[in-house]
């Protein structure tokens, strides 16, 4: 015992069955469970906080948490224990022991998400939940030149959704890092990097970059789109389920 | 109509919902749902013969299946109807005429399935239903000594269990053409390709060979277990969820 220590836990999980990772009244969320796993083993209420708080049927493979506690732990047998405890769409793939000024999101230099999108003319079952699948033809050169529009340093209020707690109050001024188009056998993967996202900016940012890839919208509207600050004028965002949070970076 | 047409169906399915590929009594088989939908689209019976008969909770990349009706078919529009009809877990990827002397089984050259043990600490919640979590300490490199044994044409029935329909019988001579270990970031696969397998065969072989992986056999044993002709003596099945039958070769 050596006063309040503070842990970060990396975890992975299936978003299907949740309703996010934020604690909601009446539903399921990630938070809920780990909360519950954590204090449980722990033997006092604990209180998470994640650096990417994933939407409603949102993935992660790469999403850390930090929590206090005044016990000293054992990474491996807490690892080991958390995971008898929590159901096996979320895992903890590793625990360890931070300095007090740590914080899992305003720590954190960059995050990355990945979206999957499914082109081929049937889904594979086994991704089901993990793709997007887009039976539109897709024009991938279109699409490409869409994407430096998003990278840099840039106002994102049009491609940001009110959130409940309204983050795009604090500004919307992001810097996207890397939007890189990954061709596979069966579709695309869009991997974002940027120091922050608002809330379903990578949805909105993929929902119109598709419908510049089914030639619905012009490369060349993007600029218009920053500049309209009019969340209206933006593409339908993407379904949630093709969403991943793959890794934070400190 | 210029009598009977025979046709060939790749299918891809999540065996996790299933009693596997073959009708049963009682319980919900892919055959059942998949020659559901075809009746429902052709407006008469059809019965399907495949070419991998997969077991309860294995899944399918590349099941091949061939079935006969009176219609000409439209391989795009029929694939598009029968994934409309079809629960998300079960998808058709092509349709293509054969010839009256093609059979789904018969004709195959060689089947490839593949094995996916995960041997890191946590398990990808994304991957749950896909791979077989071991949690021993694996020897990759005894192992590895283990896999000549299997190669080749033998006489397996000291890997086969009793099957239904007893295809056994037949005699338990198969070639195996190659079983390759594919180390992943996660964990191992093991890539079977045959012209042939027996009731349980792969899974039988993946226990026995795990077995010889964490040091509880050794590889040297291998030959007396071929010779014994002796069930009892092999390892435990490996589960049902870490296989996937991935192509049939023709």
């Amino acid at each position: 015992m050596t006063g309040v220590l503070k842990y970060k836990l990396k975890l992975g999980y299936d978003g299907t069955a949740y309703s996010g990772w934020q604690r909601q009244k009446g539903v399921l969320s990630i938070q809920e469970v780990v909360e519950g796993a954590l204090s449980t083993f722990l033997r006092h209420r604990v209180f998470c906080v994640a650096a990417g708080r994933t939407d409603a049927g949102v993935h992660a493979k790469g999403q850390v948490v930090h929590f206090q506690t005044p016990l000293t732990l054992s990474p491996s047998k807490t690892r080991y224990s958390l995971n008898a405890l929590l159901p096996e769409d979320i895992r903890v793939f590793s625990l360890e022991p931070v300095t007090s000024d740590f914080h899992a999101r305003y720590s954190a230099l960059s995050k990355v998400y990945h979206y999957q999108v499914h082109l081929d003319a049937a889904m594979d079952p086994l991704q089901r939940f993990y793709r997007y699948q887009s039976m539109q033809r897709m024009d991938l050169a279109l699409l490409r030149q869409a994407i430096p529009h998003f990278v840099g340093t840039r106002d994102f209020f049009s491609f940001a959704n009110e959130g409940s707690k309204g983050s795009a109050a604090r500004g919307a001024v992001r810097t996207l890092y890397r939007l890189d188009l990954i061709e596979e056998p069966w579709g695309i993967r869009l991997e974002f990097e940027g120091n922050g996202f608002l809330y379903k900016m990578v949805r909105n940012i993929t929902g119109t970059l598709l419908e510049v890839g089914r030639g619905k919208r012009s490369p060349d509207e993007m600029p218009a789109l920053f500049q309209a600050r009019d969340r209206k004028r933006i593409g339908i965002a993407a379904p949630s389920w093709g969403l991943c949070l793959m890794a934070i970076r400190y």
